[in-house]
């Protein structure tokens, strides 16, 4: 089934208390596709990058059976480029730089041969270039998950608000549902973010796991405990890209398949944080990801009897 | 099958932002021995107390089947007292008062009645009180399980560490499981502290679960995602009795057997937070407990079938 990914293709520079890097290949969108690009080899990508972005990168995620139709390149501009550096917990991180440059006054032009994809994924952006794009939809998506941040809770809560209107999943982390919902129970939370709009929603708790709600269900996914995590960056796309190739590959929206989807997803993070950036997820092979995931039910499942 | 608990009876005094309370009755033994009574009714208390200290509480305890025998009183002498104040994210609280009183020189003695217990669970003490327990002992039981905290790794380091050396089973926090390994990742850190004595390793991490750790398996048990938690107070004193009390009903020291016990007393815990002291705990039916265990059956049950 066809899934369509949107949000930012970047530069990021790393560092971490195991190293650094220079300008390497970043983004919500391309953290995404790659992920999603293990399960359904029908991912389109809407993005855009500079003139400075690598021609090679642009080959990575067609190699990886990722339509680039939708990807625009401004020659003349550069592209979005984050520098972060995170504290030896792992848990927190400082932004040093923060350039938008292309992603300033990004029009998320959607290709004709696009209009038809079930799935839809709105990888972190402006929620009002996130609502434009579902509006230039001719026919709305299956589903529509949405990941956002606290970024746009701060400065553009209205634009959020419309467009949680329009999208029947959220993917967010812990904190940010508790600031959208001042309610520092992730259960009350949870309730007030479902009443703006999504009919499920994803909480992301890093290293504590995964949260998925419906209304009337709840499901935990923990996260693997690694020895290390070498770098987070990138960690929640590649959970939200992995969860949306999954259901898309197969058609499924249904609350037990999205269960097996947040797994999925969290496997892939799990590979994700093992190296800088992409490094780690552009070369695993289907026995990799098999074993991650029996690991997962290997550490949560129990077996008890009632007499 | 048998069951000894040794640990503090006391007095908590406690304050969240729901209420607060007078004098009550806590104490980790009294939070373990409360929550095994639930699996096997062979509990024997050994504990001190002052004259302070109400015959109605000995009886609730007596009403459970717990055998005190072994609780001395001290007439003369007052109870333990704690008191403490929890924040508003109910993660972190600030010890208040601190009264050793009776618990100053606790000599643990053991009734020759006891002398047979198969299962003896440390309630958080003092290291040398717990290693003069077992030393007294005539027989070693078949499963040792320890519980204590970071304030003996503070002032009782080599003491903690000799007793961690005659143990099974050591549970203990995320934070403590750091501090004591000087490892921040908590898989590093199991291995540290398993190198130290303990053969399993339990790591409480509160509103995120638990960790049971052996040499080559590792099982993830969820914490009930809950509207409120009204006092976590013995919440990881209950979570141990639930574990060893299960252990000791069936008998089985397997680390499949463990997983289970860790569920139950995940479910026995997700009930103490529920509301001041034991008050929650200390008049659960039996449906009212395989409900909640269905709960999280619920909460983790996911099917992946590999092709």
């Amino acid at each position: 089934m066809s899934l369509l990914v949107v949000g930012s293709v970047a530069f990021d520079a790393i560092e971490t208390p195991f190293g650094k890097t220079d300008k390497i290949v970043g983004g919500a969108a391309t953290y995404i596709s790659i992920a999603s690009s293990y399960f359904t080899k029908n991912v389109n990508l809407i993005a855009v990058v500079g003139g400075d972005f690598p021609k090679s990168d642009i080959k990575m995620l067609e190699d990886h059976g990722i339509n680039t139709k939708g990807l625009q390149i401004k020659e003349s501009e550069k592209t979005f480029f984050w520098s972060g550096k995170y504290h030896n917990d792992m848990n927190s991180r400082d932004t040093l730089v923060t350039e938008l440059n292309v992603l300033g006054d990004f029009d998320p032009v959607v290709p004709e041969s696009y209009q038809d994809c079930e799935y839809l994924m709105l990888g972190n952006l402006a929620p009002k270039v996130q609502s434009t794009l579902i509006k230039r939809l001719k026919k709305r998506p299956k589903l529509i998950v949405m990941d956002t941040m606290n970024f746009w809770m701060d400065i553009a809560l209205d634009d959020l608000k419309e467009t949680l209107g329009l999208v029947d999943v959220l993917s967010i982390n812990d904190e940010e549902a508790r600031q959208l919902s001042k309610e520092y129970s992730l259960v009350k939370a949870a309730k007030k973010i479902m009443a703006m709009g999504p009919k499920v929603l994803v909480i992301k708790k890093g290293e504590h796991g995964a949260l998925l709600f419906n209304n009337e269900q709840v499901f935990f996914a923990p996260a693997l405990p690694l020895e290390e995590v070498f770098d987070p960056t990138g960690a929640g796309d590649t959970f939200a890209g992995g969860f949306i190739g999954y259901i898309a590959s197969t058609g499924d929206t249904s609350f037990e398949n999205m269960k097996r989807a947040i797994i999925y997803g969290s496997g892939l993070a799990s590979f994700c944080v093992e190296k800088f950036g992409v490094e780690r997820i552009v070369n695993l092979s289907d026995k990799e990801l098999e074993e991650r995931i029996q690991d997962f039910v290997d550490l949560v499942q129990f077996e008890i009897q009632f007499e």
